[in-house]
């Protein structure tokens, strides 16, 4: 295990115009760990409650993620509500419980400190910092973030931007933080801030890597069946890194094809409520997709 | 000659919140004109009014650009005042001056008629269904449209796609003709109307082209200055035709590559005001930029 994952487990209860399903399993660090898990299992940081199930935790144990990082308080699960418009590009949030999530201040277990790569995913950018802090100078540090931080720690947000190599960040933040409406300026002020890298993406457009000297735009896969956007994203940041753990470099042709594979997992992820599609996803069917990408961005 | 574009030759007046251009030649037989025309000059079939200036008739005629379609009457030319936002994706139509345009009529001359591929641009739906008929036979017949002709004439609208081949729209319009907020299910929907290649357009993102049995996603150039978007999807469709009027064939390799070439094309016209950019652009700069496109593209 040379990849660290540190974000959220959770319930969440999605609301579409089809259907409604209450407290499935998701959270950033659900997405992110088994999407890596297929190119190189991570260990994972995140806190769950008494209610959180079992279940889970082996399968991602089945897939070879280190849960040794996982701590069970007592207490609920972090749950979170939300529905999505006729257009699943809205979404709206109904009810945020943090519960046992509002005290996650994880402590990095020895081993973990060593990881070459850490994802901090989205959590306070203060918790981000400390933990960041306790590894023990990992290759490459990425991180996401959500609006809620750029419009409640703005400064902290920026100090941890200063720290960390790669910047994972939809169009909308990546405009909000960098105070410019023009994407590829933004892009390249948050690179002036620290990223080298700077991961947008842009769902259904799909997502655009910006980095010091090169750029990538890879497409989103043209998805007739969007059945639940949630977890795109995060699936995006986990097989783009648990793509470059798999290589062990991070040059620039290893970077294109993480991002696709990121892309890659993205779109499979939506396919299904929840985690539900990551649990019967094959390694063939990634191959597969990703060889139909190549195919849809050739000219 | 095999390429026939049909379209407006008017003038533009452009607000931006940098500044304000008056009265600038613009339209989309402008643009499409002058974008195929590095490719395979076309023929025009336009109205223009006295004031319409002859030195860009004279500069269509150096570029090869066959102008006798080009009919000039009494009165003035067609005037259209738009102001963008700051966000260039936002535009705001102040004023609509159709002038000699009103009666607009086009009779196809007889070598005209014998186009190979006929481009109807954005025009009343009837009045692109009466130029398709005095057409004979042509290979590939192209249309475009606007939200207006979706709104006031639909029926007309849903006729002559199903008389077409290829389809260039933006996602807005794709979603409102088809009545379906999934783009790709929008697209599919349109294709059974009659085109096989809907070639949507959107804009920053770029464009996705689906045919019967494949689909390209090609990107927008990562542009740091938009000047002014007007005329983006007029060179798209302008380059995208004259390619493959210049090739001669019209095979999925050969759409795709259309598609780079298209983008490549929106991506110059829009670094400066009205026809400015393709005034000055060499082949070595489009050819220079494809290569760009295709690393930008590459995984």
């Amino acid at each position: 295990m040379s990849l660290v994952i540190v974000g959220s487990l959770n319930f969440d209860t999605i609301e579409t115009p089809q259907t409604r399903k209450e407290m499935i399993v998701g959270g950033s660090c659900s997405f992110a760990a088994l999407s890596a898990g297929y190119f190189s299992p991570p260990g994972v940081v995140a806190v769950i409650g008494e209610d959180f199930p079992q279940e889970v935790i082996t399968l991602f144990q089945e897939r070879g993620i280190d849960t040794r990082g996982i701590e069970r308080l007592p207490g609920k699960t972090f749950h979170w509500e939300g529905r999505y418009g006729v257009d699943p590009n809205q979404r709206e949030t109904i009810r945020t419980d943090l519960n046992v999530f509002q005290d996650f201040d994880p402590e990095l277990l020895p081993d973990y400190r060593k990881a070459e790569i850490l994802f901090l995913g989205n959590i306070d950018p203060d918790l981000q910092e400390s933990i960041h802090r306790q590894a023990d100078g990992p290759r490459l540090v990425a991180m996401d973030t959500i609006r809620f931080w750029i419009d409640t720690k703005p400064e902290a947000l920026r100090r941890v931007l200063g720290q960390v190599d790669v910047f994972f960040a939809n169009d909308e933040e990546v405009r909000l933080i960098a105070d410019k409406l023009n994407l590829i300026r933004a892009g390249r002020r948050l690179q002036e801030l620290g990223p080298s890298l700077i991961v947008i993406k842009k769902g259904e457009h799909g997502a655009l890597v910006m980095g010091r000297d090169f750029m990538c735009a890879v497409p989103a896969w043209p998805c007739e069946n969007v059945t639940d956007p949630t977890g795109a994203g995060d699936s995006f940041g986990g097989g783009f890194l648990g793509y470059l753990d798999k290589i062990g470099s991070f040059g620039e042709e290893d970077v294109r094809r993480a991002a696709a594979y990121g892309s890659v997992m993205a779109s499979f992820t939506i396919e299904d409520f929840g985690i539900e599609r990551l649990k019967i996803l094959s390694h063939e069917e990634i191959e597969a997709r990703f060889d139909d990408f190549r195919k849809l961005a050739s000219f």
